[in-house]
């Protein structure tokens, strides 16, 4: 079956958007998706920020709240900024990466991104997250250390240049097994047409 | 009948992907488009940016060319970024505002975003814009004249002011009659949704 890769931050609330949505929408297009997470943060000191454009633009960062509500209300979702914001991810993304399955790291982010923006929790406490780890019929601090483990670190760290080296700089990204490379919750149905050839699209010739 | 604004810069190749199909697209929904083109740098200034943020993150560049092309082939368009880019668009911008109606400033200036975008020329060269000027049979040398003047200057001005104080930050941008900013033409269906209350959102009050 076709592939699609779906890389997102833990702290992105656009890629919680994706997150929600993504396996129904994918189903139907007969695609499967390959969760990825990875750090913003290193993409973003590239762009020479050392926080989120949201939080450097106000204007955009109050654009973005509202457009998220909007979203989150059209789609039934609830949604609510994280204090601080964005949330230090860099725990959960580590734990997201214990096991290598697709599977794990998709019910594993899921309850991360519903703990973060529907209910408001901060996701760099060990305890929340040993919540959903308990939940998911995990042995927790077995869990808890071996996200510190350096071959977990490094993962994440191959993770994150793997991002950048495919021209990753925001969240959520989508790229298609031939390359194409989609950025935004708001392409995620132009992304799966590409990757599952029902697109509409003629240009499959790059420029 | 309700009305929509929509803001933009004449240099934006993301309007001039709206100024394609906002009409069809409002006369489906019912309701009026205001056209309001304003200045984007003003409004990068007041962001740090002393060009377009497509020049200041060239991984963001990369992408925007490429979706382009995406997006114009699944419209049935012809794109290409002009050079330099972002053209001048000062005074096709004040050309724009010659005339206080609607239809003048949309005749005119989807004549200069396809010059611009789909046939690639430069529309900070006064030559040019007298072609158009012609094929909408005015007086070139009078328009180009009058485009310079005080009151065309203030015009201008004021309206890139008034986008700045509606929360204006990029373009294109949609303000529903109630103040609801939408960013994008992506976000152009949904802007049009609000505005006409077809909308599916429940949302209506501010936060």
């Amino acid at each position: 079956m076709a592939r699609l890769e779906f890389w997102y931050d833990l702290a992105s609330n656009y890629s919680y958007l994706s997150a929600m949505r993504i396996d129904q929408l994918a189903a139907t297009a007969k695609v499967d998706i390959e969760w990825r997470p990875f750090l913003l943060g290193p993409v973003f000191k590239e762009q020479g920020w050392n926080t989120s454009p949201f939080n450097i633009y106000p204007a955009k960062g109050a654009y973005m709240k509202r457009d998220m509500q909007r979203i989150a209300v059209q789609r039934g979702l609830r949604f609510q900024l994280p204090e601080p914001f964005p949330a230090r991810s860099l725990l959960a993304t580590r734990l997201a990466l214990l096991e290598e399955a697709d599977d794990w790291t998709r019910n594993f982010c899921k309850s991360v991104f519903i703990a973060e923006f529907a209910l408001g929790e901060d996701i760099s406490n060990p305890d929340i997250l040993s919540n959903i780890l308990v939940k998911l019929g995990v042995e927790t601090a077995e869990a808890l250390a071996t996200a510190q483990s350096p071959a977990l670190k490094k993962r994440l760290r191959e993770h994150t240049a793997e991002a950048i080296k495919k021209g990753v700089f925001g969240a959520p990204s989508f790229i298609t097994e031939d390359g194409e490379l989609f950025w935004g919750d708001d392409r995620l149905e132009q992304a799966l047409a590409w990757q599952s050839n029902q697109s509409t699209y003629s240009l499959k010739e790059k420029e």
